[in-house]
């Protein structure tokens, strides 16, 4: 993050001060309008500053909505991994990488930010990112037959929200010291029963 | 909650000063020593009145916790009726069961209340609620074989937590609209397996 040329309104001075007020306003831009429709140029508007300077300081819309919300990977990196894994192996590998993520140094202002997303009096910004980012990705690896994707998606991210409450923000034992692989072993199952298996769901 | 009498040492004037004492005393020392260990005496105590008069404002201890954390019923009558259901349909009946209280009115404010309760930098309140009134009454259900009960009970408490916060936290699409007994159905048989199904459980 060197280099301090770049600001065309100058309305911030320095870098520290810049990034911050594109971030501020690429969460206010997300929570509004959502992920796919908020571009980095109303972003830059917003922020006083050029296109430009939000790609140099924060690569990909992607890279910059990690930034928000204080992520430590691009999700992005990870869900595409998720295209080449078995199907029937999804629901413990998503649970042996998640986990370990959380329990990770990294993790833990991911989960911080998490709690105060969930805390937060509006959830957009969460949804926003769960349903345009997460889901989207999910959706298509798990839609059959074809028209279940949504609901299957939706189920497995209730239980892993469930897991990353009860193991990282209520820290509630056993469940708190639970090695990752026996998490795996046990919560993995129901996660592939939400993607593949045989769901009594409606319409 | 009529009748102004009963306060001893007056340091709080009139019943909403007086109710709100308690609670806030209730609320510390059921964070600081947990559920079992809080008297009803140490709580009046620290709220400045008698004992008598929060069992005559509140009830039970069960009933003044559910107040403290406002929520609308005694978590007990809901957990006692829990142990006449046949074991093999544990897991649909209580998902249909706290389902319908947290889409009812009267679960509003408990929804409210456990936002609160995790956005909270001491999540201790919320995992003594878990721990002590809601697995408490569940791990003697499930514990067999006997030792698995609390990773059982904890394994189930994470799927409805997230159910909690995907459903009416984020309020997140398709789950947001499903109906209870949709949600029975798909969600019921996850906390089935963890009650009763063969679990990859170590130690």
């Amino acid at each position: 993050m060197t280099g301090s040329n770049g600001t065309r309104s100058g309305r911030r001075p320095g870098n520290s001060g810049t990034r911050e007020a594109i971030l501020d306003a690429a969460r206010v831009r997300f929570a509004e309008v959502g992920f796919d429709k908020a571009s980095i140029r109303s972003i830059a508007t917003a922020a006083g500053v050029d296109p430009a300077l939000v790609h140099h300081y924060f690569g990909t819309k992607h890279q910059l909505f990690a930034a928000a919300l204080q992520l430590p990977v691009d999700p992005q990196t990870i869900l595409s991994g998720f295209a080449a894994v078995p199907r029937t192996e999804l629901g413990t590998h998503i649970v042996r990488t998640v986990v370990t993520i959380w329990d990770s140094p990294a993790g833990m202002p991911a989960v911080a930010a998490i709690r105060s997303l969930l805390a937060s009096d509006d959830p957009t910004l969460a949804r926003t990112f769960l349903l345009e980012i997460v889901l989207k990705e999910i959706r298509p690896l798990v839609d059959s037959p074809p028209g279940t994707g949504a609901k299957r998606a939706a189920l497995a991210a209730s239980q892993l929200a469930g897991l990353l409450v009860t193991r990282k923000i209520l820290r509630l034992e056993p469940i708190a010291s639970m090695p990752v692989e026996e998490l795996a072993a046990t919560v993995g199952p129901t996660l592939q029963r939400y993607f593949t298996g045989d769901l009594p769901l409606q319409n």
